[in-house]
């Protein structure tokens, strides 16, 4: 079981941001990443489309052997992650619930921003996550679609960039926000400008919160993986034109062993 | 034969300016119309995906009666216009040839720059149909992916759509071109900013070149509607938040028969 991979699965492969993330925390473990090129992206889907692909991707990952299921798609653990740990038997991690302890854990004021795609922000998803929590704070969700087409076009410190981002920050600098929580995978390569226009305020970003929570989850299961040379094997639903420029923007290692999957409902 | 309507599909509801403009040229056709909402955007996508989607949103079209094929997706036209005419029987149109036609009777310097998805402009379909047009002139292509998202957020005439438009068309501009080929569904909607920025120039919007080809090739066919009470049905294969919103926006009236379909390889 120690061998076993962890399977992550995104909508695409701005996941990859977070098997970077999990791969500098926990370099022993083996990792399984479906990104579903071929159906993204997920935020302009309906509910019902996003919870089949998303069970689709966790029983392809099951098949691969994975111990453990990330959900590292913002989009499909807003609308799906109850859906899936009801369907699988393996514990499945969310990428909301360990950015949501962070933030409440750093914000002194209680006033938290989370920026994400409109699906994810108007899933009300957060919302929800932070009363679980039983969070006493005020929670300024700002739907920023936007972002996602920017970074994918490497406009990481364009003027245009910074001209969108001045028009989605602004209402929460306004607010009085001191915490800033990104709820997108694509979202922290934008962390040069947003410190420059929200200044000294805290940013949280998820897939660092994540690989804690997920370590200290295999530890209690008692299945965590030793040394230092884990694997990484990367299934995509589609292979476009430029997918491998932009996931090793994400990934921030050369992409070796990648292949293209068709899912049984393509 | 008459009565049967036209098919017209697209990768979304883009595809609905082409629609608006069949529409107000041929009043009395019946049209169907396809969006594959569930596997937007083409753009994005590998050749091999974007022919089998083709192939199937046609099939799904002629099972509705259809007498004339419209292809309002540039992506698709791009790949998969030769290969869908082989596999159905009735006539196909693409959205790129009717462009084309108009811009060399347009241009006065020969000098033509073409706009799209990244797809679209790498696929060299443009260069390709100028080609079979015999034309001598210099086609400059240039890929403009955030157009779309700014369409999709309704930033019509915002100052950083102004700014994303300044980059992006800037180099055609110091090529001299005096004829600019709007090579996507959404790019009408952003004319006052590109007139603005590129001044006393042709625009071509192959949407409206288009109406006029579809109703000679009705005309020459005879199998043309008479009347103005054509009516219209929209099938698309995923319903999300906003379609409606945005669909009105492109289509320029109320969306009122519509519903999801799914299509078979789904």
């Amino acid at each position: 079981m120690r061998d076993n991979p962890i399977g992550v699965f995104d909508s695409g492969i701005g996941g990859l941001t977070v098997v970077k993330a999990v791969r500098s925390m926990l370099p022993a473990e083996n990792i399984v990443y479906l990104g579903d090129t071929a159906r993204l992206p997920y935020g302009t889907k309906s509910v019902d489309a996003i919870i089949e692909f998303s069970l689709e991707n966790a029983r392809f990952l099951i098949s691969r052997g994975a111990k453990f299921i990330v959900i590292a798609c913002y989009s499909s653990t807003s609308v799906a992650l109850d859906i899936v740990r009801r369907h699988v038997d393996v514990p499945v991690i969310g990428v909301i619930d360990p950015g949501v302890v962070k933030a409440l854990e750093v914000t002194r004021n209680g006033r938290i921003g989370v920026i994400g795609t409109s699906l994810t922000i108007f899933s009300g998803a957060y919302e929800k996550a932070f009363r679980k929590h039983g969070a006493k704070c005020e929670v300024l969700g700002k739907a920023c679609p936007l972002f996602v087409s920017l970074v994918e076009e490497g406009w990481l410190e364009h003027p245009a960039t910074e001209l969108v981002a001045r028009e989605y920050l602004q209402p929460l600098q306004e607010d009085g926000i001191d915490t800033l929580l990104l709820g997108c995978t694509h979202f922290p390569l934008l962390m040069p400008v947003f410190r420059k226009l929200m200044g000294d305020i805290h940013f949280v970003d998820a897939s660092q919160e994540l690989g804690n929570a997920l370590g200290n989850a295999l530890k209690a299961a008692d299945v965590e993986r030793s040394g230092r040379d884990g694997a990484l094997s990367i299934y995509l639903t589609d292979l476009s034109m430029n997918f491998k420029e932009i996931g090793e923007r994400f990934l921030g290692e050369p992409m070796t062993d990648f292949s293209r999957v068709t899912l049984k409902g393509l």
